[in-house]
């Protein structure tokens, strides 16, 4: 069967029918990931169960570990003991953990308790290890070779204990104290010898983790040396397990996400935007708005402190916005590419000189062709009426445009110093942030509109005062 | 030696003197990826042949892959003829072509004029694929295995040629016509009996791509399947090259630093923000500040229309920036978490009402906090004197209050409707703009500054008007 012919009727019909070799042949056409997902809808869990005992044993447990939270508890919560212990031996440490975390405390229980004390210890570790750590991520499922080993002993004990680890394609080389002194990736082993020694073929430049670094971290070697495992060492350098590429790319995706919503001012959700309840989005969104509006003090004290000058020529009110979101906009711009590049590794705060220069000779350029653009664009206004200036009723030709001009210049000059302004200021905040050891995500944009603000209306009130004598 | 012993000092002393061993032994010891970083700063071409010539062949191919272009370019310079056919020669074929797209093009003419005719051909159809798509990133070494074949069979083959190939984790097996017939992982391999048939073993329910899907495709594929390599077909659905996890991380990596910039209104940047020249950087940020220029005309028109509100009250000028920022940023929060999850393909387009109601409830949840807190927040300006308040001077006790708390209100009403709406708003556009085909990133967060600002001026003014009786 084509993925695009399978829907929910179609696995109904078969559990409806008991359709054993219907249900068999299904999981050899389809990947699993679609089925869990038109499964997740299904409501019945005597319908789900029937899936879990006609399928083959080696599937079930990737199966399940791909089904939501909510279906994995509906199918606990039917199995017998029996059924747990098979599901249980045969899942992997560290989707075990993944789970368990998301069950309520009786069913954790329940299934700790059924679980063999070796497989207990693990799982009870792995849940230990703070979130977002390398330990947190790692599995303890790998294969160890001893650097006595030749490449065809290697072979065999992968064969013997390869099907229970997580992925035989790095492989981790011992000496007799188990500290770990070389990989070997298991193409390597195939292309060699039978009767070569480990310790010939074996990487010894390999890269390690601590289990309490950062998963950030760990995803930025896995890119830089094109990893696919990744040895994690506990605080005595011995190996406590590894963490595979797999778990790397969605690393990388949560980190991402979590780094968007920073930069939005929104903070971390903890589950992804569909799953989030609403309030836990509210709670997310309500902090920096409220933080946000208490900044805005600086820009509404400028503002009271030159109303005069807008009673006195009300014009100046109709390009607030424009100075404003220009003003944002553009340093926006600067902090968001600064800040991504940081993440990347591209550039450290030891680069402040260096990328402050090349904003300061970007925002020059920007501040040029924007400025002039909206000293046109102004006269525009005025000239077709869009906007209504009283100075300008009743003049024409170059008195008119002298009049417009000067309008127009003070918006220009403005916008052109607001940009050269907050890309500067963009540059800054997130390095300095990064050099302060804070999350330059988090403090760069909502710091930088606050500042931005301030600035652009100073300028704005104190450019109009010298022109027009407003003071 | 350690990482973080070795430096530009220590590899140019080893140069200098010639030493050979000592750099064999760095090779050992220290990652390709970080010599390279460390021989990018070397600026004598003939020091940077040195390292070529005595380091093990195995080695410089990957070695050169990682050099910045122009050290690749000032190394080319000083190669032999035989030396550039050995590089070619132990290159992966999606490298030379990644290589050759920086080189000036009488360089590109004499690498073409020495590579084999057949690697030419390959390496130019790799050149012509459009960018970004599975064929531009795809390689042309891998390991094919016919469907009659055996166990032992297959990985005697794969010892034969696997070592050409990009990687032999995933193997992919052919019929007599040359039809991909599935895929077969190196584990399974080494797990079977040497005499089973790969048609028993083999994976039969394989993801496949075409040469001209987007490259951001491919990787929702690699995340949601797991994958360490994927066939690409070409429209005749034959095999034509495969695409590995390792390209695939770089693809997430640019394509989240394109959604980045293009939600802070920057234009795609061709290279890292870091390499971008400053007039290529000013070419991706002008257009977009030009176009937000354009648009804000609109809340001009507003703050035209009613600058005799301000004349009159003066102090609704004080809240202008909070009431604009507010309702842009609690948009934007929405915004940037709602295309986030679009390219996450968590929601598409059909949960459209689903999203809105989400949205619609949460904005009520925060605008009713946010609101409030407005409420007290700009009392409390105005009992400390913060923000000064003609109309209050003299009063005090409950006449105070109701006046100030008039402002207040107006204040806290505005700011609450206009998160409502820029939330609701926030959610539309990008499910409307992936609806209309368009990309959400683009036009979702310009766009909505433009139109929250005007309706929230809308909102203020309307509302002060009433409260104030201003017209």
């Amino acid at each position: 069967m084509e993925k695009e012919e399978f829907n929910l009727e179609i696995l109904e019909k078969i559990i409806q029918e008991k359709n054993v070799n219907a249900l068999r042949e299904l999981f050899e056409s389809i990947a699993l990931i679609d089925i869990a997902e038109v499964a997740d809808r299904i409501d019945d869990p005597k319908e789900l169960l029937f899936i879990f005992k006609t399928v083959k044993s080696e599937t079930t447990a990737e199966f399940f570990s791909y089904l939501t939270p909510e279906v994995q508890e509906k199918l606990v919560r039917v199995f017998t003991d029996k059924d747990l212990m098979t599901l249980i031996a045969s899942s992997y440490t560290d989707d075990i953990a993944d789970f368990l975390m998301d069950m309520p405390a009786n069913l954790v229980e329940r299934i700790l308790n059924i679980t063999d004390k070796q497989t207990r210890e693990v799982v009870n570790r792995l849940l230990n290890y703070k979130e977002n750590t390398a330990g947190s991520i790692m599995t303890t499922e790998y294969v160890t070779l001893k650097n006595s080993a030749t490449v065809e002993e290697a072979l065999a004990a992968i064969r013997k204990i390869g099907r229970e680890a997580e992925t035989v394609y790095t492989n981790f080389v011992i000496d007799e104290k188990r500290n770990l002194v070389g990989t070997v990736a298991l193409d390597d082993l195939i292309f060699s010898e039978p009767k070569q020694l480990l310790t010939d073929i074996m990487v010894t430049d390999f890269i390690t983790v601590e289990v309490n670094t950062d998963q950030e971290e760990v995803a930025q070697d896995f890119k830089r040396y094109n990893l696919d495992a990744m040895p994690v060492l506990n605080a005595d350098h011995r190996l406590v397990g590894i963490v595979t590429v797999d778990d790397i790319i969605d690393v990388i995706e949560q980190e991402v996400s979590e780094d968007m919503a920073k930069m939005a001012a929104v903070s971390p959700l903890e589950d992804s935007y569909i799953k989030s309840s609403v309030w836990a989005l509210a709670k997310k969104c309500i902090p920096w708005l409220i933080i946000l509006l208490v900044l805005g003090v600086g820009a509404s004290i400028v503002l009271n402190i030159f109303e005069h000058s807008l009673s006195t020529l009300p014009i100046l009110a109709a390009f607030l916005p424009i100075l404003m979101d220009g003003g944002g906009n553009s340093g926006n711009q600067t902090t968001v590419l600064v800040t991504r590049s940081l993440a990347l590794k591209e550039i450290t705060p030891k680069d402040f000189l260096k990328v402050i220069w090349k904003e300061l000779r970007v925002s020059l350029i920007v501040s040029a062709f924007v400025g002039l653009f909206a000293f046109g664009w102004v006269l525009f206004e005025f000239g077709t009426g869009i906007l209504g200036y009283d100075e300008l009723i009743g003049l024409s030709g170059w008195s008119w445009f002298a009049q417009a001009g000067l309008v127009a210049s003070l918006v220009a000059i403005t916008l052109a110093g607001a940009i050269i302004l907050s890309k500067t200021i963009g540059a800054v905040l997130p390095l300095g942030a990064k050099a302060a050891g804070l999350d330059p995500a988090v403090v760069a944009s909502p710091l930088l509109t606050t500042i931005v603000d301030v600035c652009a209306l100073l300028l704005y009130f104190f450019l109009s005062a010298q022109v027009f004598n407003l003071i």
